[in-house]
């Protein structure tokens, strides 16, 4: 059955995909942009819903048209090539695009499993890393906690980086205080890398209730959290000019070197 | 003493600058941008020679004046900032900006201690990536082998997110073909990630001369990258949906189990 064609630039449809490129766009809206069909079919496996699809058939990959065929019909719209790339985010957009409605991230309070490792990240920035971060997170099954207010789960680079673990229901969302008195009531070893840590990230024991905090790579991570940690890591370093990691590859040290604990002991 | 004034963009050093933003023009020229006044004392340090800078009070950071200080007067230029805009290659330049000279990087048959593992980066595409494991690489002790005939190392994203560790000499290329038969007649053992990988990270000797063979995300090892390994290694994941890492996350992970099985056996 043909799809309901878009033609113009001006169509609404259209102009709200523009808006929603922008965070300000998504926070008015609660919608957002996937523009790549494997990061909707893992939105759509967990939950999110579908507004509706551009797609683009002289722009389609095999996967997109797999794709598209299993959306409800009436939620697509068909777009000439200048359509789509007047509405999607990159460049060198594909043959989909899905405007989706967004979820609220859950809020600590409503964690109940605590038998899995934390990842905090404070503030982190860069969208790069922030993705990376999540898809490690989820890869060695730790649950991540985002200790910051502004953060925008729905960023298209996080969503393109993190390969669609930003739609997990892994993910929750605390400030700084808050997330502090969850781990004293719950118990939590608080760890974190320190350019001053004593104890070598090999000796640290990482099972258990840890809760491994991250903060930028140009700050650093606030004078708070450095007080409230437990046990302030060195990651070792041998080399002749790295004094530092990528946040990104020092979280992935940091959790890999936890999966490699746990499986020890199990 | 005030130093000698451009304040044309159609100088012939802002030209040049603006060549140097593409591979092309480094190619063409043997030579390279640095904007960061981290990166160039970095390139300094490591035998890189300073053909000129430019330099731009009002964009310059304390770090900067530093550093302009350091540099041979009559090889710095001071621009307005019209023309650090049009020369620099980001978009919101700082206040320095150095046109260095490329040294060769040398191949593989020069490299002389052969106590050092290797990572071995065949045919990679992102700068960042490269750059982060550049950074890594030196963290951990690893000497980097480019399986690559391409890679412009003075690419100026992977200058940046290296963190200037892709001036370190400890950086060596070689052609696929090269790399095997160093390896075979050096006894290293060939070890890389693959999904059909049967022995686990955590049960990888990763010790003596090791060589990691890290492939693109997207298209992963070439065939005789998998044919020649001694080990297919299995990165352990437990996640709900991420089946693979970042590139740069696999290599830091293979990189720090290394770093973490030497220390305990010194």
């Amino acid at each position: 059955m043909p799809y309901t064609p878009i033609t113009s630039t001006q169509n609404n449809k259209v102009k709200l995909a523009v808006k929603l490129r922008g965070k300000r766009g998504r926070d008015q809206e609660s919608r957002f942009l996937v523009d790549y069909h494997r990061d909707m079919e893992r939105a759509l496996h967990h939950g999110y819903q579908l507004d509706f699809a551009l797609y683009c058939e002289a722009l389609a990959s095999e996967d997109d048209n797999v794709l598209v065929t299993a959306l409800p019909n009436h939620r697509v719209y068909e777009v000439p090539e200048s359509v789509m790339q007047k509405a999607a985010y990159r460049q060198n957009p594909g043959g989909i695009l899905g405007v989706m409605h967004q979820k609220a991230v859950p809020h600590i309070q409503q964690m109940t499993a605590h038998d899995k490792p934390l990842l905090g990240l404070v503030n982190l920035q860069k969208p790069g890393n922030i993705g990376a971060l999540l898809r490690t997170a989820d890869a060695t099954g730790f649950t991540t906690l985002l200790i910051d207010t502004t953060l925008d789960l729905y960023n298209p680079n996080i969503i393109r980086s993190s390969t669609g673990t930003c739609f997990l229901d892994t993910i929750y969302h605390a400030t700084t205080q808050e997330a502090i008195d969850f781990f004293r009531q719950n118990a939590y070893r608080v760890i974190s890398a320190h350019l001053d840590g004593t104890t070598s990230l090999f000796d640290t024991i990482l099972t258990g209730r840890s809760a491994i905090i991250l903060g930028t790579e140009d700050i650093g991570l606030d004078a708070i959290w450095v007080s409230h940690c437990d046990t302030l890591v060195k990651i070792p370093m041998i080399g002749h000019i790295a004094d530092s990691l990528n946040v990104s590859v020092s979280g992935a040290v940091f959790m890999y070197e936890a999966l490699r604990q746990r499986l020890a002991t199990t």
